[in-house]
């Protein structure tokens, strides 16, 4: 795997790296301690919609978990998002997009759109499992880290299906969805969900009512999982629920250290 | 105020008092870390149904808070607990209300039971008025700290009723509680409750039924609160709960050092 660019800016690296997944180009980045070598738990990042695997919130976490605990963090450009599509249609999709969350536009899953998500995530669920193969034959990553899953709105959307299927994740933050009616396939992977979730959920979410996502934390099938809901809508996540996140992936993730001398005795 | 006792114990000086309020001696105990000297954030903990001032998970956190935040807390005994009644009454009501958290007894309110404890909020409110300002008059408190509340089950309550009335307190935790159908009074302290809540709810809680503590939730006025919900019964909030609550006070009650030049500036 070559790095298409490499970049270091206060004691973090950004490594961006390109994979072929079924004739589709998928754009990757990976976020490390500058210097960094030898494994260490791995945080996958799934950007919500409209947005991309670069998005800021996004950045400045994998940077944070970079320089705070120690870890690598690893995105993608979902399908239709990011460098896979034009500066144009990156627009549009963030108006349409936006209209939907501020709620000036149905946020309802018409069948149409409900096929187009399927589709979406079909595709990227062998994208993700590519860039994780990939990723863990980085030297600063290893073999056998810990590795977590965050992602809300679109990225429970394709997280959800992702991590039920993938079973070197031990722990995953979802938010800003629900249970959608006639997607059984997305029920059914909520349900085989095992690992530690913690789910944040906005009261006054315009694309993702109450009851819906009361039903996605109780189909999930960890025997722990945590809701964490605030008042306001898809976009007022409080910062508090930020920190709260790192926590929970220091807490179920480790310290790199330990990740080390784990890898070193099992060599 | 004079000290009943005073036993210090891994750097935590725990202190008993007695106060009488209504021609009721109410007992009460205040921890600090060991030579503590001028101002400091207070938590005031209110104990369950059957429990007590002193009962060993409020003890532990009481010293926790000593020892690592440098926090002093409070608390007392309800009306009809701890020191307040008999060890055979004591054994009895620890026997009726575990059968109730259990789901072995009816744990709806009857008009009875709703009357007992609406009575027992009315005379624990004056109660926990006359504890604080006690409080504030030891010299390892001082007279305008940060004021922090915790109670959950019977110490939401009477925690909803006291802290909207109370507004020196600036935070408080409350769970395991819900709105109660023909308790107009405890809706109404709920709604006028303005400062930041963390409300911890246990989803399969056989005494505060899922729908009564959403609604609880959604009544508190406050701008900031989180509802953080997690599987299974009335005793088995995960113990990163606690962890969370500590952070909860750091953050909004902040550290003694501030709160020491804020008096020397203000004094």
């Amino acid at each position: 795997m070559e790095f298409t660019q490499e970049r270091t800016e206060d004691g973090v690296t950004r490594r961006s790296f390109e994979l072929t997944v079924a004739g589709q180009i998928v754009p990757a980045v990976i976020w490390a301690p500058a210097g960094a070598r030898g494994p260490r738990p791995l945080v996958l990042m799934g950007h919500g919609g409209s947005q991309h695997k670069k998005t800021p919130t996004l950045s400045a976490r994998a940077r944070q978990y970079a320089r705070r605990l120690g870890y690598a963090t690893l995105a993608i450009d979902a399908p239709g998002h990011g460098d896979r599509i034009s500066r144009e249609e990156a627009v549009t999709l963030a108006r349409e997009v936006g209209a939907r969350v501020r709620g000036e536009a149905p946020a309802g899953f018409t069948s149409d759109r409900l096929r187009q998500m399927g589709e979406r995530t079909r595709a990227a669920v062998p994208e993700w499992n590519a860039a994780l193969e990939a990723a863990l034959s980085f030297d600063f990553v290893g073999q056998g880290p810990p590795i977590g899953y965050w992602g809300v709105s679109m990225g429970t959307a394709i997280g959800v299906p992702f991590v039920a299927q993938q079973p070197r994740i031990t722990a995953a933050v979802f938010g800003l969805g629900g249970l959608r009616e006639g997607d059984a396939a997305f029920e059914a992977a909520a349900r085989a969900i095992r690992i530690p979730i913690e789910f944040v959920f906005q009261w006054d979410d315009a694309v993702a009512p109450r009851e819906r996502g009361v039903a996605l934390f109780e189909a999930f099938g960890s025997r722990e999982k945590s809701m964490h809901v605030n008042p306001a809508g898809h976009m007022d996540i409080p910062d508090f629920e930020a920190a709260s996140w790192e926590r929970f992936f220091a807490r179920h993730l480790g310290p790199v250290e330990a990740s080390a001398s784990l890898h070193a005795a099992a060599g």
